[in-house]
């Protein structure tokens, strides 16, 4: 009998988060591609554009003008997918016809007045400041008092959809507990009440034991290719303290934060030396009515999805088997972990500088 | 107060056979689009390409030389995600690192000779010869009588991950039942428990009275796009009898597929005159073991899920919030299948001819 190799055998590994499972098969990696190749990211961003409704002083398309912001810029979304006063739709009553009503706010903001300082390259101090006092305090504090959830959400390079080049994240707050967040909850709920402990607290432990998987860590932080990963270079980014909302770190775990996130961000532009596309956003527990019930069960965490898979310009597709199916990966999370972790942590446009 | 308007107010769906919510914010086809733009489909392929492996009589990467077919060809995958034989990962028994054995076949089928011949190309007769009696029965009986799931998929064009243009749909075949045909098969069960009748069944009748959301319809067949469809000119496509599965279709059920097929296809390309990106894929009811179990809660359909949104080179990006928080479209399902609708049933390409 062949004895099990992860790197050359298929098999199935189980999301405790989401309740389902992915298809590991990395023995794919050796098929050839002459498949789509993507443009690779801009190199070239001018630090200001005067055509981008995103820069100091610029006209946006609702007309309003910026103001020469000099750290961080949070304004309403101009076309957000949330707002504040929808109707209610009814409903037909039908089983199969359903819908709700669903309010919110949209904000979008801006780290910083330069289109070409990617977060990966900015100050360490300024990257705290500006990622963590305003959207973690001012914006967010205010609307997680009313609202069930607060999507923070950073959607990096045109691959990834974003549809400006200058550095910004996203707030959409809603009136309903998204399906994400919704099946997170669930999830960490049971494993609570049949184990005792909070699952992400208890994976986070194993993790840092077992080391496999770890791309950084630091006394109050880890980042690891989860077990479960779904896209190549996914990773999760963890609290070592039992920590409920980003609104609970403390003041030195926003410093740790920022230098977690720097280091990580680093090791993923040096990935393929490109500024690194990704989705991210951070899962807390619920809020609005949910500040007041118990919410033990939940452990604080951020995901990263980035796309591409084999270089520059070639992202995995998830699509026909993964759509209809089942998730599927073509290198195992240990394979992803010990190449982002073997990468140097200096920013490959700064070195020798 | 306002009257609620599903084109300029934000709603949520429910989608049954997930059990889920998207969020239909239609006003959002206002914003100016200054994000990635895709290259648009390849207008020139070459009937015969002497590099392209999937071509008739060409070498393929494992050294096997393809025959010189002249209608359909059917072959097992040179890089298969799912191989017979892998050996068991065994299981390192803790609820956080869960792994299963994952067996099974990948097959690819061309369906004729020519790589500049798309499905909506071709002669009705040659359609459904090729695609319903090689794919439907040959493959698939004799995988279906073994296995919990035989996953038929075609992923058309590069920006849908096809890495080959040469027309062709590719059969998974694995011992477990995937996550998402897991989860239609919980949706329709629970549905038929509470409601007598089978879901999808409903559901067509309902469509089919409503009329507005239909597309195209036969005697025999039904496609729509679903009340809750996610992606932007996503479609259902239901026969109006109960069928289980593909391989109970009768021989005049094929013929009217191939046909409503071939019309919906056409429209597809007709809405931006370019070859249509999508992925597709049926799902019916399991089988091997499930095949002595009672399924009548199940209906046999396809899914097609194309990822154009504003032209043949700006599509939509399910990112972010759509990632983190719960999927999300710009235009109602009302509004993609009055356009569709309205497109004529010839093609782009032949008119005039
Ligand atoms: O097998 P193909 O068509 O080369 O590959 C494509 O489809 C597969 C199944 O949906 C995906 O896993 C791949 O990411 C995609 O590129
Ligand atoms: O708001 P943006 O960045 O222009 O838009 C991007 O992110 C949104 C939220 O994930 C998505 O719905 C859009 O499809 C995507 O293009």
């Amino acid at each position: 009998e062949v004895s099990f190799d992860p790197k050359e055998h298929q098999h199935l590994r189980y999301n405790p988060l989401r309740d389902n499972w992915v298809l590991v098969s990395a023995h794919r990696m050796k098929r050839p591609w002459a498949g789509q190749v993507e443009k690779p990211p801009e190199e070239h961003v001018p630090r200001h554009d005067p055509s981008n409704p995103l820069c100091p002083g610029n006209t946006r398309a609702n007309g309003e003008v910026n103001p020469n912001y000099d750290s961080t810029f949070l304004f309403e979304n101009d076309f957000p997918a949330l707002q504040p006063d929808a109707p209610d739709p009814g409903s037909d009553q039908h089983p199969l016809f359903q819908s709700k009503a669903a309010r919110g706010v949209c904000k979008v903001m801006c780290f910083q007045p330069w289109s070409d300082l990617s977060p990966p390259l900015m100050k360490n101090k300024s990257f705290v400041k500006v990622y963590w006092i305003k959207v973690g305090q001012s914006s967010v504090e205010e609307l997680v008092r009313y609202v069930p959830l607060v999507q923070i959400f950073e959607n990096k390079g045109a691959m990834m959809g974003c549809s400006n080049p200058h550095p910004h994240c996203q707030v959409w707050a809603s009136n309903f507990l998204p399906n994400e967040p919704a099946l997170s909850d669930r999830c960490q709920r049971a494993y609570y009440q049949k184990h005792g402990e909070p699952l992400l607290l208890q994976y986070a432990r194993q993790e840092a034991e077992k080391k496999e998987r770890v791309v950084v860590e630091s006394s109050d932080w880890l980042a690891v290719v989860p077990y479960w990963a779904t896209w190549p270079y996914q990773t999760l980014l963890l609290p070592r303290r039992h920590v409920l909302r980003i609104n609970d770190l403390t003041t030195e775990e926003r410093g740790g934060l920022a230098d977690i996130m720097k280091r990580l961000l680093t090791k993923y532009d040096n990935l393929f030396e490109i500024s690194f596309p990704y989705s991210m956003g951070w899962h807390g527990a619920p809020t609005g009515p949910s500040l007041k019930e118990d919410n033990s069960h939940w452990q604080l965490h951020a995901h990263y999805y980035p796309p591409l898979l084999r270089s520059a310009t070639v992202k995995k597709f998830m699509v026909g088997y993964e759509m209809l199916a089942q998730e599927q990966r073509d290198l195992t999370p240990e394979q992803a972990a010990e190449k982002l972790r073997n990468l140097p942590e200096e920013h490959f446009k700064t070195k020798g500088h």
